[in-house]
């Protein structure tokens, strides 16, 4: 099915002419990416990608899990054992992949993988045929003719989409050798950013905790055999990303909780993480401690602080243990922000350099709780609608329910959160098209002029989201 | 109100072109209803239903509720006293109860209870008249004449209705003579299957729980003193029903916790509850094991089990004294699926012969843990909107909370849920309506091909509860 | 912007059609409003208002947190330190916080802010100036000229906006002098009701409860120092209220929880709050057996008993501290109802002279709790959707959710819940056309008659409220 140029635009005549026209005037503004999980090592060795299905499957946990979900099992589809060395290659094993996932294609009616996928193929690659058993092949050899040719490498990608700036999601002991040299290319116009995500060195007592501490005493050049160390080698860490163009943090954890512990305390629960007597209930505090702390930070060196909370992650723990983390068992569970906040907002949460994104996957939290803090205060933002609510009629559901509360300017602007570069394009266009027809409807009720939800649009996809992730600020720093 | 041919089919004209074709095409298809309530019992004796009020008004808790927060007594309404030997008889009184259901007609308005008995009074009855104080009496005489006709005794209305499979609910005691007399009928063509419900054997210290576990006892030939005694006797039974056409269980608990105990730690439960002495904390904890062990089962012999979780039964005492059980004020209660099934998911949850159907009151669940969970797990299914939520509103809230994230291939297809057998091809017409509905809305939305729409319009009625109740499996078993 | 004369009313021209007529119908109605903040005092001084900002901008925290929330600090909007004598006068200042508010116009678009404060503009004003950064003096300018209008009076307004009905919020300790001097009015047509509010009374160990007692003891004449004298004294009090024509109370509680202690253990930390040394979890105790005795009282005097639960009062201790209550940043927090209300209602639920109108933030509570609650017990009532949820999409979801289950005749109506005086109209006339639109929708769907909608229609704005609140049965009962 080849995409419709009216696509998400409305149905009603009134709201789809204004609709267009809003989306119109959007649609090939420059795309800024403030969040999501493209590696830097991929653009800065800027290699073909290898075929469709280890490009476009394999790696996708949004696609694995419903082929999953309907009996296939990941080993088919080239998912590799946790540890293994390298991934699948070969001809043979990839087209086998894809023709599972074309088999399959049917079951992603009504899904955004089906929405993407079908606006990639025709955006990205020009190919106009529909998956299935029969065009399996015909697909696949005509995804990886495109694949052959120099423009499909990822830099170039990137710049044909017009990906304005790019952050990337990294570990605090990443040398960032990477953005470094993307950094030096002077023939490249995307800004690529890092954004450094500390989660696996919040919870001692988790697998690899302490071999984490290790390797980022080396990096950060402090010992993290002490809790103040540790803090003491994130914040210098933090320092070294800021320097490479960081604007923001990202933190995901299980519940949003932040409560502080004596140094006392906190120093007492690191000791027992270290030598393994510490309890469930200690890792809790200690985690729960950590975030407050990242939250000081934040509020001390200004880059901006995403909190992703409220996701059982590894929900089945066989599959974890065979394949590794995000392998499409992470459950979202109910999820509160209020109270868990309280204390940290109560300490930064008016000061002028603190920001706070907050992504929920949880959507009774956007209009209960997110809207009426970004409805309050000024260091609170509430995140475009992640993972599962990435889809048409969930972000549809999350404009009506923040909208009345917090208005469109206390709202952070589209993120896509991907590791699937070819889908970025896709995934900003529905975003476009989405609030193109929210606004439209918002027209066509009479509560917002016309020239005003162009003003709006506009907004949503530059000043809006340069703003929330101080996109400016740190460049004029750097400058 | 006379049911208009469009009704609930779409208000914009491009949509509502679309949805009638697609509800034409599966107006007429059989009606599959894989869970229900009519009594087994009711169609072996196929007698003739006494008069309206009896049939449609005093067994329904969905209406007898509202003319009660009305302020109606339920004695006045002809539900009787628990315990209480025959339901009243006689021309009057079930002629006071329909006028008393008439003069309050206008508070159904919005209502499901509206849209299928006015669909039910047209469809079933053939009978033009809109409820009030002023036509009750020729809208009971009407009726009544219809009901004394032959082709209104239950077996007939079903055969008419096109019913090719209905399950129903019954006690593992149940000796399933009702069903095996019309496994003999070979002149009628609706299959009736059980489904076993143990619900009341789960949890010890509950009136008379000890009296059930001793019929148990002498119909499975198992002797039930012991813990292991219960499970073996519920296997026995389990492997009746299936002997009898049965493919699946039931199983309605407050919350959806399967957390196992040892056999030790359960068997000294088991005493307790046997002596009085059990607390309620030790109940829970008995009940949460009985829903992990029937989980284990249902791998083991490969019934489908249906979980409805979340529900607060019997929430008015004074009223669950005088008239017992379904009297209408059962209400829902936050429900949470994702922690407390992980353990049983954890164990059974990729096994194949594993399947789990998952029905909530609490629509904060759809997007948040169904969906997710159907969209990884091969065993998950998500249940069709139920009870309070089996309305128009709610099910096209259902579908969009649901779609985007499971498809529709991992939803288990529409269930009536019904003890109300005349309305029972009005509420499959209903969502044969919104789903022609929705896909249509996907359609004039450019997300779905109108071929594609047909496909799944009509998997939803066939294949697709075929599928997630395994209809066809132990068929081909039996046969 | 110049309001629409079709806003709200609907988009599809057949629905726009019947909700335009069903609007015409009700629009001229009178406004019953049986709930607000509207001052007595305010009302019987019938005083000039001094200022557009003053009147509009200070006193109104949906403005002022929005603003707050983009980083003006709350001393620029006017609003004063806690304890200080009055508020700002003079010209400069309210022109200045007026021409604040203008230049952050454009972040209200899309919230229910800017929608009333457009229609009030309008229609209470007539002014046609968009606010922004140009027009800030000349629209302060154009308004204060009509502020100083004689028709511009409180009293005048009221009278001009043809409210029949005025529920005020008042402390048990008011001497209802303000009520009197309004009762005693032979020329002016609006009738004043009081209605007690005992929150303050209900939570030991909270700043002031001491010397509230005191106070109470004083104003109702009866001692107390003890927990008993202190139920007296509120009894008293609503009697007083009572024979001043209120027809309800109200409760506003972080949690619905009513759960009775024994009067000895009542007293006992009666005691412990009187000498300090309460905790917080006996004073939580205290609290939820004191919405116990109010239930009770309700059940014995008649007084509608109204419940607003489930809201974090003052999330940021530091504003809180500076500027008091009310001032942006009470949050709202998950909210339950069936289980907490279950021991209250168990108890007079179903009693004849009991009525409970529950009201939430936590909209998820609306489908899940309310309405089958609403639709089962006869003393309970939906409140209509309040604070974050009274704005149109809020309000649509608010019917969507509700009508299913509980149908039109167990909502209460609208209620505008505020102090702003002049928006007064705005709030009810949003409400009518989006009721309007609703049931258009319904009608158009062929789910009611066009009759039956208008039917309903003028219920919704007449006797459902008349009902709800028993504002008829008091008035009887006094003539």
């Amino acid at each position: 099915m080849r995409p419709h140029p009216d696509r998400l635009l409305g149905i009603d005549a009134a709201i789809l002419r204004i609709a267009r026209e809003l989306y119109e005037s959007v649609a090939a503004a420059p795309i800024i990416s403030p969040h999501g999980h493209v590696s830097a090592e991929l653009l800065a060795d800027n290699r073909r990608f290898p075929d469709p299905a280890t490009l476009l499957i394999t790696p996708d946990h949004y696609v694995t899990r419903l082929l999953h979900s309907a009996g296939v099992p990941l080993e088919r589809l080239g998912v590799e054992a946790a540890g293994a060395e390298t991934p699948l290659t070969g001809a043979a094993a990839p087209r086998e992949i894809w023709r599972t996932f074309c088999e399959h294609w049917y079951r992603f009616a009504g899904t955004p993988v089906r929405y993407w996928f079908e606006d990639t193929l025709a955006r990205v690659f020009e190919v106009d045929v529909t998956p299935s058993a029969e065009s399996a092949d015909e697909l696949f050899d005509a995804l990886s003719g495109r694949l052959a040719e120099p423009s499909f490498r990822p830099r170039e990608l990137l710049s044909c989409f017009s990906v304005e700036l790019l952050a990337t999601t990294d570990d605090p002991t990443d040398t960032l050798e990477h953005h470094r040299r993307l950094a030096e290319l002077s023939d490249w116009p995307t800004r690529v950013v890092p954004t450094l995500r500390a989660d696996a060195y919040m919870t001692p007592g988790t697998a690899g905790w302490q071999a984490r501490l290790e390797r980022l005493a080396e990096t950060a050049g402090v010992d993290c055999g002490s809790y103040l160390g540790l803090l003491e080698a994130i914040r210098r860490r933090r320092e070294c990303f800021r320097a490479l163009g960081a604007t923001a943090t990202d933190c995901g954890v299980a519940d949003a909780w932040a409560v502080p512990l004596s140094d006392e305390r906190a120093q007492a629960l690191h000791e027992r993480g270290l030598d393994g007597s510490i309890t469930a209930e200690e890792a809790l505090a200690y985690r729960r401690n950590m975030l407050f702390q990242f939250g000081l930070m934040a509020a001390d060196d200004g880059l901006v602080m995403q909190l992703h909370a409220g996701v059982l992650r590894n929900h089945h723990a066989p599959t974890f243990a065979r394949f590794g983390p995000d392998t499409g068992h992470d459950i979202p569970a109910p999820t509160y922000f209020a109270e868990p906040l309280r204390e940290l907002l109560n300490r930064v949460g008016t000061s002028e350099n603190f920001r706070l994104v907050l992504f929920t996957v949880d959507e009774t939290a956007f209009s209960r709780e997110l809207a009426p803090l970004a409805g309050f205060y000024p260091s609170v933002y509430v995140g475009a609608p992640w993972w599962f609510l990435d889809a048409p009629a969930a972000v549809r559901r999350f404009r009506a329910a923040v909208t009345e509360t917090a208005g469109f300017h206390k709202t952070s602007g589209f993120i896509d959160d991907t590791r699937a570069l070819c889908s970025i394009p896709s995934r900003h266009d529905m975003s476009r098209r989405l609030d193109a027809s929210y606004l439209a409807e918002l027209v066509v009720g009479h509560q917002l002029s016309e020239q005003e939800a162009h003003t709006i649009a506009r907004a949503l996809v530059d000043e809006i989201p340069r703003n929330a992730f101080r996109l400016d600020r740190n460049r004029e720093r750097l400058d």
